[in-house]
């Protein structure tokens, strides 16, 4: 399969990028040397103001899009706080989001959530809170325009294609990628979207956000609260995933490959143009 | 492909449970209506004693494994606690274990890790706790029982064939499979297989963990805290993962499709009869 990076692409993965990946040694099944590249897995410990939050383990190729993202996913600043500064300290491996007044954010960590996404599951208070009363935009989805985002972020080098052992994620606007991340984290990749997303005023209004992982109730949840009408996966479904989609009026469809896939929310939205 | 029980073993996947998948009715690419099932996916909420611990999505397949592994390779409750009683609750979705004496898990709350794996994250305490000084059997490993095992288990009638969208985990012995357990988040699945053999008192040392997730720093520092040695996989690896398998002395063997795979970390196990 050639590869070719989408001329739409604002925030493309970077294959060749030193830090991210490793090279090793290993012996296949016939006792032959083998080189290989492996992707990097880093902890990163993030402060809001001056409080540690979590450590999250991760490529580490946008710590700042990451903390932002997490954060803003987590209901731990509201779209209305102002950020004064986002401090990166490669060193120590800490990344410090500022806010311009002291957020309320202290509730949330009375509790954690483990969840079964693809990845970073480390989940601060209720999950559900924020649905109720959520409406989710009518942009619609041509059956054609799938299609195609899915050749072309499956064709985009990517360190998925260089080392394998990585999620991504794209969001994507009729049949255009816009911007696609990579983590260790399938969730760290969402977030580092939603982070990308606030720091560059990108509208969810009329987007998909595509991502390999799972369709479990977390990255429902997550895809719905970030205000983005559809969800596309190249893997599989989780009954509650499905539920919460059907609540909230979202678009879910998975297993999409090659040509072929499954809607199983909110198909009101898809044109089938096919 | 034909599906196979293998008679080694004890316990399999039941694709065939109604409480584990839900049928759902969705529309493909042409439009069509297409009926499903696919995997649920549970809130469980695991208690230490009087104490709320985590609260974990789960299929929901062994909540009292689940819940006794979790604790156990949390370190919360240790190899010599005495367990008193598991006691599950399926309309509250909680899951109760008590031990003979209060433990000193207090300190374990203290601090959340996000981690990378593909699933549940929320792990608790420093991570690499308890590796120093560990020394891991030589157990011997033969290229020809790792493809009839990798073939035995693709081979099971599972979830995973069924639905989809769900991680697997089977402790094997040389060429046999003997217990197989599946999860929607991949350590609940590790963790539910550590439940089972704390309750079955079955060794780790001559034992292979398979697994069909990543093999990222969190699982290879789990398989080595449970005692195995030697750690398997159909998915990739990360670079932390393979450095810290290469310091504890863990065999790792990644790629594991068909009869081949790679073999990152622990070679001197390993006999090349393939």
């Amino acid at each position: 399969m050639s590869t070719l990076t989408p001329t739409t692409l604002l925030v493309a993965p970077d294959p060749t990028a030193p830090r991210l990946t490793r090279a090793v040694t290993g012996i296949d099944q016939t006792g032959a040397q083998v080189d290989l590249r492996v992707v990097e897995e880093r902890p990163l410990t993030i402060y809001l103001n001056s409080r540690e939050i979590v450590t999250a383990m991760t490529v580490g190729e946008h710590p700042e899009w990451l903390a932002l993202g997490f954060l803003t996913n987590q209901g731990m600043v509201r779209g209305n706080d102002t950020v004064t500064g986002i401090d990166y300290d490669a060193e120590l491996e800490t990344v410090v989001v500022r806010t311009a007044v002291e957020t309320d954010h202290e509730a949330k960590l009375a509790r954690a959530t483990r969840t079964s996404g693809c990845a970073v599951g480390t989940v601060f208070g209720d999950m559900m809170e924020g649905l109720e009363g959520l409406t989710l935009p009518a942009t619609r989805l041509k059956v054609s325009d799938l299609q195609s985002l899915s050749q072309a972020i499956n064709r985009t080098p990517s360190l998925y294609l260089e080392a394998g052992a990585i999620h991504g994620t794209c969001l994507c606007r009729g049949p255009d990628p816009l911007a696609y991340f990579e983590d260790v984290g399938r969730h760290n990749a969402v977030d580092t979207l939603a982070g990308w997303m606030r720091a560059t005023g990108t509208g969810a209004e009329d987007k998909t956000l595509y991502t390999t992982g799972r369709l479990t109730s977390e990255m429902v949840i997550k895809c719905a609260l970030m205000g983005i009408p559809c969800l596309v996966s190249r893997s599989g479904f989780t009954a509650w995933g499905v539920e919460i989609a059907r609540q909230v009026g979202l678009t879910v469809i998975g297993r999409m490959k090659g040509n072929r896939f499954l809607c199983l929310s909110g198909a009101e939205r898809v044109e089938w143009d096919g």
